[in-house]
């Protein structure tokens, strides 16, 4: 991509009225704009790396036998009446709107209802389970307030996995297959090592949820971590018996702000049995299914990634998720012929192509982007290019064929 | 994939509250399901196709060099007002809602608007342009009546794609690239031959938009069309002026039915005036942006290849878009190393192995699925297997490897 024609270039001030760290940079970086409060367009470079995070995300939960779906985001009052979570106060984050009829509709926050209902006449036999169905869908989120930037929006593209089985046994071993393709997960966007297991409330069914909680300052929660059993009490359930429950110390916890961007939970039959969701087993008796929910916002992860990747000059983007692997910057030379080389061999590369931009200004720009490897054509380079990576001050000049090893 | 396994398996029964053959069929087959009026669940069958549609139009897109960004479905009135379309006696689909606050949003129809506004502050100069940008967004539109299955619906995604242009003939080349990308893309997805370039109404800034018109009973449009030229008319400018003005005659016109898959709109100045979209051109001379809309929507072509490839018996998918290249269906035998095989050389094969239903059934699922290739695996066939196209009688005892060869 030449970035003389790229929509979304690097702004010179960082946006007046944001207060979080990952809508300032993403927002001076070209990635995103804002809308409203809570609200963003993504720019070409932000729906890159946005993309990158769903591929992730869609291989780990096709690899726990996952089955894409799309459900809508206009919801059937009906259907939500049966589990009780039409009531705005139970459910306190609806749209609503109306049809031209007058009837009143919603937009989803989360989707077990129409999933339980849609499954209530597919499902008949213990043979039909067990699923694992999950999509990417536009939530909406009637959020009072909005200003974590990516973090926290009124609309939001999710992944949401839920599991149907026989039997809580069942639940519970998907449950920890789950869990693993979390940790891969956030392993493969780079933030692995920042991002604990936490234990959270169960709600009726289990003593326990999970979530992924990002140690991050910007972080909404607080969790209580033991940093070398790597896993942490959100402060809901931070309680002497929980402490104990779990073989910790209170004297080697943690007290740290973190982001969480994930959660699993066992739902049990809270949303089946209202829904009607039954299966008959094997000796013919009826039952409900056993639910679990799984969800990742990719936009979240996009913005921890921000949050505990970048330094004072700007992003650092983690080689799996950068919108590009690579930032041609021409110097006063015209380097087309290196990057079509690049571009010809598969490897995507960003080309700031610019004339009358000075040298220190593309290099501030390439800084502030963040994707990892920098590479420099100018008159010293002649027909090489200086390579240099974003996170270090060591610099090689390399043939094209050489920088094409080094970045396959 | 494993059809025992699969969400979304056939049904015995056409549903009863659909009067379009397209839902009709993409129900009763398993890709679609109704979740209220004119609101469709995409199963993961109906997923894949719509996904293969989308991929093919992303390609076009891309090769008239457009740059994918993704606007919100929130949309923020004081954007409209401002072009007078906030209005709902003007844009009379719109679903509105509130914040917390009490504040009035809406839920995007159409993206002019928007991104007009969000370019008014990236678009200086004469060397910003011409711009190409499309997303593919979901689009909410209270529509009064949605009968018309897939083809008619309150929420779909939308291929928009806008273009910003300096001038009115430098929109005008684009305009024509354009046409061309869309004539190859109804080409791709199987209904170029049924497709037709057709005029209507061009609004205040030119004469004549262009629709790509499907020629189709359940069309809820009326075109007169010239066979032999391969253009028509919409019957809203079907007038003795414009006949003449085409160069056409009456009596070489044919009226028929048909369904506007694709749109392409001049529209000038009508959105970048009042949203404040300038440059300032070589003389120094600040001037609008001149701009064009094209649009398609990946779900309604998908219903118009149902509504055009058909049989009694089920669906016949083109090749380009079909869920799977290939369905195999084992008969009273094992057909797993033949489905292992085929999947690991890359094969996108259903494979209906299903225990106790009957090779009747099976085959007339397969039918109805319509898959282009169906595969048998017998005790007839050996090791080998029957290959039979979707459309034709004729049976061909294939090895593996020769299979593998006609697939690829």
């Amino acid at each position: 991509m030449l970035y003389s024609k790229l929509i979304g270039k690097t702004k010179k001030q960082f946006p007046k009225d944001e207060e979080s760290l990952n809508a300032q940079l993403l927002i001076k970086a070209g990635f995103i704009q804002k809308e409203m409060a809570g609200v963003y367009i993504f720019l070409p470079l932000g729906l890159r790396v946005l993309n990158k995070i769903i591929n992730i995300v869609k291989e780990e939960m096709n690899s726990i036998g996952g089955q894409e779906i799309l459900l809508s985001a206009l919801q059937n009052p009906e259907v939500w009446k049966k589990s009780g979570r039409w009531n705005d106060e139970i459910l306190d984050v609806w749209f609503k709107t109306q049809l031209k009829n007058g009837s009143e509709i919603g937009l989803g926050t989360t989707h077990e209802e129409p999933l339980a209902n849609l499954l209530s006449e597919r499902i008949q036999s213990y043979k039909d389970l067990p699923l694992y169905i999950y999509q990417f869908q536009t939530k909406f989120r009637n959020e009072t307030r909005a200003r974590s930037g990516l973090i926290r929006t009124r609309e939001f593209i999710m992944k949401d996995l839920y599991s149907f089985n026989k039997t809580n046994e069942e639940l519970d071993k998907f449950y920890e297959k789950a869990k693993e393709a979390y940790i891969k997960i956030f392993e493969r966007i780079g933030i692995g090592d920042k991002t604990f297991l936490t234990f959270a409330g169960g709600g009726s069914f289990s003593k326990y949820s999970h979530e992924f909680q990002t140690v991050c300052t910007a972080g909404e929660d607080t969790i209580y971590l033991d940093r070398n059993k790597k896993i942490a009490i959100n402060k809901e359930v931070y309680f002497d018996e929980v402490i104990k429950d779990l073989g910790l110390k209170k004297e080697e916890l943690e007290e740290v702000n973190a982001v969480e961007v994930g959660n699993i939970f066992k739902q049990g039959t809270r949303f089946s049995e209202p829904l009607g969701l039954k299966f008959t087993d094997k000796n013919g008796v009826e039952k409900p299914v056993v639910m679990g929910a799984y969800g990742i916002a990719p936009s979240r992860s996009m913005a921890t990634v921000v949050e505990t990747n970048h330094d004072d000059k700007g992003i650092i983007w983690p080689k799996s998720i950068s919108p590009y692997q690579a930032h041609l910057v021409a110097l006063n030379i015209n380097a087309n012929s290196v990057y079509k080389k690049l571009n010809s061999t598969g490897v995507e590369v960003l080309f700031d192509d610019r004339e009358n931009v000075t040298a220190g200004e593309k290099l501030s720009d390439a800084d502030l982007i963040g994707i990892p490897n920098r590479l420099i054509a100018s008159k010293n380079t002649g027909d090489k290019v200086e390579l240099k990576s974003r996170n270090s001050d060591e610099k090689k000049i390399l043939s094209v064929e050489e920088l094409l090893n080094f970045l396959s």
